[in-house]
């Protein structure tokens, strides 16, 4: 399926580290597309386990992440409104 | 049509002010579900209006909007694995 993960970690209760973790577990398994958005082609095991490895980080409480899934990427139409790659870069 | 609308709106220039106005403008046409993503239907009309809008303060070479479009929200599951909604509140 296709999915597109959005999250917004809290700076409360050292929140630039859990961002930093949150931000590692997603690259292993999709693509960055802009701050803290990815997406990609993943199978239900791995979302399975993605959600897993998330979830001993994110702060239930102060954290929020959302996950849009799509059977098939083509039901969903991208476009870009202003910059087309974040260039800003993330070299955790 | 159903559409989600992230957006990363570059600190630099003034950045913070853009970002209110950005956030303003997407409230009077979509939902707000996380800090930077909004959801919601909107007709081709109006997503044309909202995009007109952006785009006045929207700098291309510094900010990032993207938007995922859906013919139907049906194609789309919705998952929240953090906190469901944001209380952080954003009364501008």
């Amino acid at each position: 399926m296709y999915v597109v993960l959005v999250y917004d970690i809290s700076q409360e209760e050292k929140g630039q580290k859990r961002w930093s973790r949150v931000f590692k577990i997603c690259k292993k398994y999709l693509s960055h597309i802009q701050n803290s958005v990815f997406e990609g082609e993943i199978s239900k095991a791995q979302l399975v386990k993605l959600q897993q490895e998330l979830r001993q980080f994110i702060d239930k409480n102060l954290d929020s992440v959302i996950i849009f899934k799509s059977r098939n990427e083509k039901w969903l139409d991208k476009e870009f409104w202003g910059k087309v790659e974040d260039k800003t870069g993330f070299f955790l």
